[in-house]
Formats: C-alpha cells, sequence, structure tokens
C-alpha cells in the first residue's frame, strides 16, 4: 500500500439509530444501512421499516433487530423509544418523499436527531414545515444530500473558497439518467412506480428525483445563492405524470449565470452527474462516476488531473477520504461521509460542546431550498419559461 | 498497416481557384489552403489576400502566385479573372465576416463558384442578399461549416437518419473555449479585435464566433428544424462588446428540445464541441477534440466506441475517410473534406450532370439560418429570455 | 435511484472475528475492519493488535474493544479464546509478512478460520508450512488478494470461462506505482520501511508487495496455470535492498503467453493494477482505478463498455455488487467482498453443509503460487532472465 | 479561432518528386502523396508506380502524371530523370520492403535523394548496403518513421532531453493491432499476404511491420541506445510464417530498462502505438490514437495533460504544429511533417547552406538500427529468450 493509513477515529459509544422505512426491496434503505455502517459510529436498534406490518417484523429480523424494537408504525417507534432509557437518539427516515414531514416531527418533537433521505419533502408548505419543527427542536437535522461527501466535491468547493478559481462565471451542471427512457412504471417497477407519481414524489418528476442532487451540488460547491430560474420540462413518455427531462437556465446573485440539465429519459446515461464550474482564473469539472478525480485547469496552463489523497489534493478532502490516492471510493464511502459527520455533529451535542467547524453535513435548509428549486421550475415551465424568483 | 487502401479518386483537372482574404497572420487562410491541397481537386492560382496592397503582394509572392494574379481588391480579381480563359473557377472568401456579401456578390454575378468561411454574413439583411444572389447565379455556393466534414459526424448523421436511435427526444450541443477569459481584445490580438467588434463581426459574439458551430452541427446530426428558442447572453470580460458566454434552450419542431451552450470564457476548454443526442431508441455522443470515436448506446445495452473506418462505422463515413481505423484524421482532414465535396458538385457541374446525391455540403441555406439563429439569441436576450421563433 | 434495489442477505448470527496487527497507523488494519462492517457479517470482538503492548492497548480502546479480550500476542489471543464459550470464530491476520506463517498456524491448529492478507508469507518455506497447517486443520483459509473481489473482475474471469474470448493467447498485466520513486524508506517512513527490508518482506520487493497481485489476478481471470517466467528485476532507488521494479515475461500452460510488470517508481501511477486479456473472439481491458468498468471488443465488432449492474452485466458480477450500475463501487467494497465470501463458506462450515458453489476467496494454494511467484522471478534474475519453471 | 494562426513557411520553389510503387490499390502510396501535398513544398512529376506495366500506366494518368514521366520500372525512371533538365530531385519509395534497397541504390547513385518507406530493408545484409549507398551519395536519406512527425512526440523528446524527467529508468511501449487475429492472408488480402510473406517482410511479421516502430519511438523519445534485449515471439495464428506477437525485454546503455509488446492478433486494439517513460524526476504517456496529448507528471505533483499548441506545450512541437491547440491535427499530418522536414533538409541543399539543426528526420542509421532490432528479437526468441546485444 502506497501510503500511511490513518486510523478510524477515537472511539465514542456508538449513536443508536432507528430507521423508518428501507424493508425488503427498498433500495435507499440498505444504502443508508451500509453507509451508517462503515465507519462504526451507530448501532442500529429499533425500525418502523415498512407501512405494512408483515413486511416490517421480517425486514426487522432480516436485519437481526430485537423483536421488541421491530415497529408497525413511526410514531409508535418514536413515542416508545423517546421512553426508553437506551432508546435511539438518532433516526433515519428512507421512506417516500411525501412521508418525510410526518415521520420526521414525531421524532424532532422528542429530540431525536433526525437524519432525512432527499428531497426533503414532496412540497414547499411540508417543506417550511420541517424547518419548523426541525428549528423548534433541540435536535439535529441531516438531510443525505450524499454526493455532498466525495472527497473531491468537498475538494471542489475549498478550490472555489480559497478564490482558486477567481470569481465565478459560469456554472454547468447534469443529471441524466436512462432508466425511464421506456415506460417501465406501467410495468410496476415498485422504483419507477413512486418516482413518477405527484401524490407521492411532489410536483417534481426529474427535477425531484435528481435535478435537486444537481441544484444541491452546484450550490455547495460554489456557494452561490440562485437567484432565478428560467425552465423548460417535459415528460417525454407517453403516459408519465412528472417531468422526465428538465432544461434550465439559472441565474446567481452576484452575476454568475448556469445550466441545468436533468433527465431520465438520456440513453447511456446511468448516473451521470457532473459539475463543471468557470471562474476568471480558472476551470474545475467532476463527474459522480468516476469520483476520485477533480480536473482542475488555472487559467493559461495545462489541465491538472486531482486525485483524492493524491498530490493537489487538500485538507478538506483528507478528512473525509478512508484510503490512499489510487484506491477508489465510491458512491457508499461519500454516503457513509454524511453519517460520520452526522456522527461528530452529535457526539459534540453529547459532549455539550460546539459542532467542529470543519464538519459539514445539509441541512434543512438545503432541503427546503431543494424544494424550493423544484416547484420554481415546474412553475417556470408552466409560465413557458419566464424567470422565477427562488 | 492495417487495412486495404482506397486510392485517390480518379482524375478530373484540378479546379481553379482564387482566394479573397488569408494574407499573412491571417489563421483560416492558411487552413483552407492547407485544406483545398490535401485531395489534390483544386489549384490556388489567384488572390486577392489583403485589403493592405503591399500585404496582398507579399502574400501573393509566399505563396507562389503568378504576380499578374494577385490582385489590390476582390472587385479586380473578380473582374479580371472572369475574363481569363484560364481564370477561376472558384473563389475561397475567408475575410472578417462583414466583408463576406460584397466580396461573394462579385463572383457569383459572374458565375464563379463561391466557397465561403462562416458565418454567412454579420448580419440578416446581408444574410437574405447573399442567397439572392446564390439563388440567382448559377454557381454554386459552399459555406465551410467545416466540422460537417468529420467522418463521425457524418456517421452520427446517418444514424439519426437511418432511425437507429429512434424518435429524438433531447440534444445538448456545447462549444466552449477559454481564449477569450481575459480581455486580450485590448492588447491588440487579430484574432480576437475583430471576432468582439460588432462592425465586423455582426450582433454575435461567441454565438456568431463558435454558437454558430454547434447550432449548425445539431442540424446537421439530428435533420431537426429549429422552432424557437430562449437565451441568456452575456459579456463576462469587462469592456467586452458582443457576448461571450451564452446559454441557450431549444425547441425543434415536432418536440425535441435542446440546450446550447457556447463560451469563451470557460478555463480548460481549447475548442470543446460536443454534441449530444437521445431518441426513443439509443443515444450518441461525439466530441470534436476526439473526432475519430462516436459513441453509441443502443438503449438497454452496453455503449459502444464506433471509431472511424472501424467496425459499426458505416459508408457516410467511409466515403469521406481517408486511412485505416486507429489512425486519427483530424480537423484539416474535415475541413478538406468540405473542398473535396464541393469539388465533386463542380465537377459534376462541369460535366453538366447532377452532383451525387452522396455528396453533401453546407449551403447559403445553412448560412441564412446561422445568422438568423445569432439574430434570435441577442434577440431573446433582450427579452429577457423570452422564446423567439426562428 | 435507477433501479430496484436488493437488501442485504438474510441474516445469520455474526462471526466473532479477531484481529492479529492492524494498530493505530498501519493502513491496512483499518481497511480490514471497515470491510468486515461493510455487509455486517462479523462482529470484532478481540485483538493482538500491536507487538508493542501499550499500544495493543491503547488500539483496543480506540477500537472500543472489550480490554479483557486485548490482548499482548497473537499466541496469548489464540489460546484464551479457543476456551472461551463465546470465542472468536475467525481471525484477520494483517501483520507484515514474516509474521504471517506464525500466527496463522496458532489459530489454524485450534480450528479458528483464517482471513490472512497477502502475500502469504515472506519465503517458500513458510508458506509451504502455511498450507500445510491449514490443510490440516479443520478451519478454512481465506486470502485477501482482495483485487478478485471487485465485480467487474468477476465479470472477466465469467466471460473467459464462457468462452466469450475464446482461446487466450495473450495476458497483458501491469501494476505500476510510484510511491518509492525517492529512497522514502530512509526517512523512516513505516509502511516504507518494511516493504524494503527482506526480513520482513521477503525476497521480492516490488514483486511480492504488488506483482504477486498482478500474477494472482491474470491467474484468477484467466483460469490459466502459468509454466514459467523470465524476469528482470532492478532497485533503482540507490541503497534499496529489494527490487523496484520488474519486467516479467510469462509462458503459461497451454500456449498463452503474457507480460508481467511491476513498479514502485514510475512516476504518474498511484495504484495502477491493470490487465488485458485476449483470445481468439475477442479481448478485455480492466483498471483498478476504475474498476466499474470491463472493456469488451468482440473481434471485428465495436468495442463495448460493460458497466457494474449495467447492461451486459452478468451473474458472477450482480452477486457481489451492492448499488446500481452508474453509483461507483470501490476498493472498499472489493475488499468486503471477500470478508463476505469468507462469511457465506463459514456460515456453512457452522452449519455442516456444502459451501455453495458460486462463493469465490483466495486460498492458501493461491497464496503458495504468488509467492513461488516472487520467488521464480527473483531466481530468474539471478541467472539473467533465464526461464524459471514454476 | 482561438489563437494567431502562423502561415505557410516563406515560399522556395516546390520539389520535384518521383515515386516507387503505390500503385492503385496501395494504402500507403496515398498516404506519401498526401503528406507530401499537405504543406505544399512537393510536386509529384513521375513516377514507377508498379511493377505491372499497364497497372502503372493507369495509376500515372488517375495522378496527373506527363505519361512520358510514367514509368514501367524504377531503373528506367532514374535513369532518364536524372538526365532531364527539370528531372526529379527526390524520390519516395513505397513499395514492400524487400525492393528498398535495390530501387534506392539507383536514385543514390545518381545524386536523387531518397525518402523510403520502413522498415528500411527486409534484412540486415540490404540495410547495411543501403546505409554504404547512402553515405556514399551526395543525396539525402529520410526514412518515413511518420510517427516521429508527431508534434507531441517532439515535445516528449524535448522533455526528456531537458532533463525534466530526471534519469531514465523505465520505458513500456506497445503496439498491438487486431487485424491479423485471423488468417486473413490465406483470403489473398494483399496488405496481409506480403506482410506475413517473409520473402517480401523479412525475418520479421509483427516485429518488422511495427515492433520497428515501437522501438524506434522509444529511442527518438528517450535518446536512449539499446544494449540488449531478451524476445519471446509467437506465431499465433496456425499456419502463419511469421511473428504476430513478440514480447520484449529491453536493456539500455546507461542502466534504463524497458518492455515492448507489438501484436497483430490483440482483439480490440486499431493502431495501438503508445509509449511511457519514467524517470527520477517524472513519467510522461503518449498514445498515438489520440495523439494531441501528452500527460506529464512530474512527481509529486498532479498529473497534467498537455495539449499540442496548448499550454505547456513548447518550441519543438510548436514548429511542426499546424492549427491551433483544440483541434486535432492526425496522422496524415505527422507522416506530412517528415516530408516538410525533408523539404526543408533539401532546400538546404539546394542553396548549399547547412540543415537547420531543428529538422528532424529519421534516417539510414534509424534503419539499420530497426533491421538490427528485428534480426535480434528473431535471434533471441530462436535462442529461446536469451539475451541478444545489438
Amino acid at each position: 500500500m502506497a501510503i500511511e493509513g490513518k486510523d478510524e477515529q477515537a472511539r465514542e459509544p456508538r449513536i443508536r439509530l432507528g430507521m423508518v422505512g428501507g424493508g425488503a426491496g427498498a433500495f435507499i434503505g440498505a444504502v443508508h444501512r451500509m453507509a451508517a455502517r462503515l465507519d462504526d459510529q451507530f448501532d442500529l436498534v429499533a425500525g418502523a421499516l415498512s407501512s405494512t406490518p408483515e413486511k416490517a417484523i421480517a425486514s426487522g429480523r432480516d436485519l437481526g433487530l430485537d423483536p421488541s424494537r421491530t415497529y408497525g408504525s413511526y410514531k409508535e417507534m418514536a413515542i416508545r423509544e423517546a421512553r426508553l432509557k437506551d432508546g435511539i437518539e438518532a433516526v433515519s427516515i428512507v421512506t417516500p418523499n411525501h412521508v418525510h414531514y410526518e415521520a420526521a416531527k414525531e421524532f424532532l418533537k422528542r429530540g431525536i436527531h433526525v437524519i432525512c433521505d432527499k428531497p426533503l419533502t414532496s412540497n414547499l408548505a411540508d417543506a417550511k414545515k420541517m424547518k419548523k419543527a426541525a428549528d423548534e427542536s433541540g435536535a439535529l437535522f441531516i438531510l443525505t444530500h450524499n454526493y455532498t461527501g466525495y472527497p473531491m466535491v468537498r475538494q471542489a468547493r475549498e478550490m472555489v473558497a480559497n478564490g482558486e478559481l477567481g470569481k465565478i462565471r459560469v456554472v454547468q451542471v447534469e443529471y441524466p439518467q436512462d432508466w425511464l427512457t421506456e415506460a417501465v412504471e406501467q410495468t410496476g417497477a415498485k422504483q419507477a412506480v413512486w418516482r413518477t407519481d405527484p401524490a407521492q414524489s411532489g410536483a417534481g418528476g426529474s427535477t425531484g428525483d435528481i435535478g435537486t442532487h444537481a441544484y444541491n451540488l452546484a450550490a455547495f460547491v460554489t456557494g452561490l445563492t440562485l437567484e432565478s430560474l428560467a425552465a423548460d420540462l417535459d415528460s417525454f413518455v407517453e403516459g408519465r405524470r412528472l417531468d422526465d427531462n428538465a432544461h434550465v437556465m439559472l441565474r446567481y446573485e452576484g452575476g454568475a449565470k448556469g445550466m441545468l440539465w436533468c433527465s431520465q429519459v438520456a440513453p447511456g446515461h446511468e448516473n451521470g452527474l457532473k459539475i463543471r464550474v468557470y471562474g476568471t482564473k480558472g476551470g474545475i469539472e467532476w463527474v459522480q462516476a468516476d469520483p476520485n478525480y477533480l480536473w482542475f485547469t488555472p487559467f493559461g496552463e495545462p489541465k491538472r488531473l486531482i486525485t483524492r489523497n493524491g498530490a493537489g489534493s487538500g485538507a478538506a478532502a483528507g478528512r473525509v477520504s478512508r484510503i490512499p490516492s489510487g484506491h477508489p471510493e465510491g458512491y457508499l464511502e461519500a454516503f457513509a461521509t454524511i453519517y460520520t459527520e452526522a456522527a461528530r455533529a452529535i457526539n459534540a451535542v453529547r459532549q455539550g460542546v460546539a459542532v467542529d467547524k470543519a464538519v459539514i453535513y445539509p441541512t434543512v435548509d438545503d432541503g427546503v431550498k431543494g424544494v424550493a428549486f423544484v416547484e420554481a421550475c415546474v412553475a417556470s415551465s408552466k409560465k413557458n419559461g419566464a424567470w422565477v424568483k427562488l
């Protein structure tokens, strides 16, 4: 192995974690559990894993949960766990979007930290209620915009913040996929059905599912605030009820401009999240499918390939990186970083100290902005692409 | 060498060619001359190479032209050559944009074929006059939208036309550069000065210089007609008089949608022309800097790398390809293909036969559309990005 | 998320795991622990983490181990744990190479399964003793040739086995690094010191540390048996006691030929493990730094990019893959797969049933072959590159 | 266009050129003619284009040659042209290898410059005779090792010479193809037939056809002299009379080591010439299929992508480059550079001045070394891979 290792952080007792949703067959639940395990900061001890009781019980058993802590509803779990001496300290909410708010508020009001999948909610009204609930709670609220956990995304953000790109002029961000090129939701495929159902997903289809990721990533990397947008949304597949392709022009405060494309009907793209940022002094490019690389061109110099933990990779990337350069980290590691950052914050709360400034995780505010972004896209598109303020 | 060669086409007498513009220091003039030479279909025999007489004479001498056919003005050249028994049969016009029309009409009205650099003219009024002049002339008009000469662009066009992508839904096209990131026009650099001068270039900066290429390429590959566009143009560099970055949303007839980005202020991009097209059955991607590759994903199958003259490369690419797969052709070869297609058409005219249907070159109509595209971008941007019909 | 998820496998009680080596500052110990955690099949409950007692205790505390199960030596751990009712069922050995055999035999003879880092031992005599100890034990022996856990390596192996490449003719494998370009071992860097010390590493430097990986990967993918080799080894850095660059020509049984290059002095390479295999019907290419891709060219057809869990990716890759295509898995996931395959085998032993044939992990036999490869390289090089039989 | 152009070099009268071989259907003849035309330094005025008289005549007519200068044999051409007042000043020899010497000597002894395709001859005896003939002649001898004409190969050579890589330790060079994966020579394909025929090609198959290119490229870039080699050659295709795959270990004077692989049976490779060079201070990588890029890693810094004429690209590349960065040049341009360098040298001879030191072209000495390389490979392989001195 090429370089000196760094060991796990000094041991705090693991954080007791519950989970809402994520029963058998749910992709994202398994991802959250692997993410919570990787850095050994959490113990999953309770769950309300499905709204179908038998499935909830079976899923709890599969995960090795104590049957007495496998609950039939999130509300029951919140009430009971809050009374236990060693009840859960945090809960992961991995249900479809429309359940997020109702579930989260039960935990927030009992002081249990919430780790919530994105988008925050299925509509802006709920998002604002969520923010209120989070603000009024003593608990932390962590939104798993997982792509912000990639080391080279942190590197990009650090470089922008340090002025290595100069003043930002142009942002190009895109998230194309191809899995909804045909009408798979009409075949009953679970992941497709809820994502194309306005009742479960909200007003945005591709905009809500992946456009929010693109929007959030651009904000995270550049630190820019979106001022307004003009959007042209389509549902190319006949019978589809939500957008499956979106073209969006962006205007940021301070004069930077951008374009955002998200699509679920672009053959050849699996999860093609990509961001490019250009400033007066340089440009960068990062692609999610090849996440250990960051391309950086200082204006007038050759393009450079910065690798995770390699030469040119700085502190922000290093602190969320586990292994040496040249050995790739992936999606699960980035997701785990969100959990580990959450653990650092929760441990600080446990100890009554301030959270270290280096700790970064997406918050309820990011979530509100994401839902507002989706609703602005829909509103603009309905007004024939007129500019809509955020 | 890997495969059987194909020899030059059977010999017709070389076409006698003149050139307007392209004196010493002019990048594009040298390119046109190399392009005209490569396939040995033209003899450069006359020139009005500069509007500065001494420079015109010196440039003619450098190129080995007969001094008696080195002219001080394009008008003089047109008049005199038209009277010669062995006068020029075709002329290349490689001046700044605003001169194109005035120069071309002198040759067109005398039946001399015109090969004209793009964009067609610096404004739509001139473009329409150019079309009228071309239509009224018995001569051919070839616009050097050179990227259409790349074999894999021909391949892409053929695949779309053959239905291999199904019905087209989404077009993503971009042409970023970085050479105007700083205010180089204020240093007097010749190439930068005229390209940022409305009097010489017209209303569009990046839109005219490179946006037209992107627009033309999308039209060429997809065969789609642009119905309307919404544009957001910027001049990021202080004091710059024309746009140096443009974000454009596209609506094609028949329902396809697109995005177009062109920029001269994107550090890390040299000539980053790239097109991606997505249909109901597949997607393709082509990048000008790596022109011998075409990525093709039939929906539901692995991505394939089609190489020029390699497996999967068809007749349309093969007929404009000179060497075996694995040996790269480049920009000059693509440019030469425009000249060679022009030669095929001119030879047909010489012989009084119809031009073979396989022969393709951009026409005055493409040029009018390109100038209309630029003016629509400028108009839309002035109306805060409102949709403008083409 | 693009596709239906698959959940964790049905729950068996976690396997109780101990660890030898891997105290603070040891890169590979932390990797083994993350790998053991990811799929939730193991509980780390005991450790002899360092040969320095204070460090062993501190490291155990950092990892949250019960102090009564933090041992000062592997022998003590083996004796004590074997007597416990809930003592460890398996042990991970992550020390420098020369300790592997002495440590492993203590556990093997007590029926405790051994998961051992590679190379198997620092010399062939020890390797053969290890094999004897493993064979005489009722316990399993798993060697963590972790690259065999990458899904697309499994895919490659499956394709070769299925005859998709036809009869194999040529193998090109390489593992270049650059971290020993300068004499870092003379600065005291721990990872460099033991890897360049014959007493700790054995007769091979780059050959032992990374050449064995390359050799093993070629054998794993192709299923071919190496018949003989001719090697030219160098220690380019002055004062270095072991090879830091090796050129090896390979002859496989059945007539296939190969080349192997490993280097620690190749600037620009972090962990550049790469394999290419060519047969009568096709060729493949895989690169460790971009592990979710497998390039496949059926002879006479376009090159195809097969992605993990994407189109064209088969059962062998799918069963060791956790997340949908387009979301990258990395080094830790591949390493975790070795652990999870080990868990599957251990669970079969627990239940007294045969191990499923689909379960694959490197064995002590692979380890013996690896050490024999290193010694053959050294022997050939000493004989001026004469062919040495394996 | 991104940068100021540079115009053609000031005009010397074009050099009168003849050609031996290269009639209809000959791939390489057409390449030589395009290469000679591109920079407008030559006029093709005579030819002995085929050993079949009718074909020679027809080919001359297709090329527009004066019938009186279309000859039935190279000897006739040499004799007659030497007597003409405006006879050819240089001749291109593009026949199969075994004809090179007999043809070239006829021109050399008459003081006509020779531009000869590689390899120099089909055996070392002829090669030495060729050198003698060239040395005794007042004429120049240019060998078209065309890959040395690529700008980024010149860049690589310049960087090595300038010490940017430090002392060279390791060279990895390869040239895989796949076009002889099956026994196409048995179908009568002309290019395959002569390349697999010892009488026409010499003792080497892949070693002669492409291995010489790889060997020459390594020498050109590094400036190193090969001291000895150990080779393992195969003819994988049944019935093939010459090697179609070669593995070669290299030892250079001064201690650098290398590996060379050439193959015609590696599915997925078209013309996969690639070179990597590693020194004490850095490493570089260049790939012929993507020739406008040079990867450079200064040890301890991020990898850099140097592009032709872009930032970091120096004088050696710039003087053989025609167009701005980002617009790719290809194989024909590199080949044309050999011709243009030849023209510069010939023009110096015309003027009785010394050739500018910046002018570089492969010579008869390079050719002798190339043939010696092939024969050493064959000799080593026959001696079971023993080291053979060059």
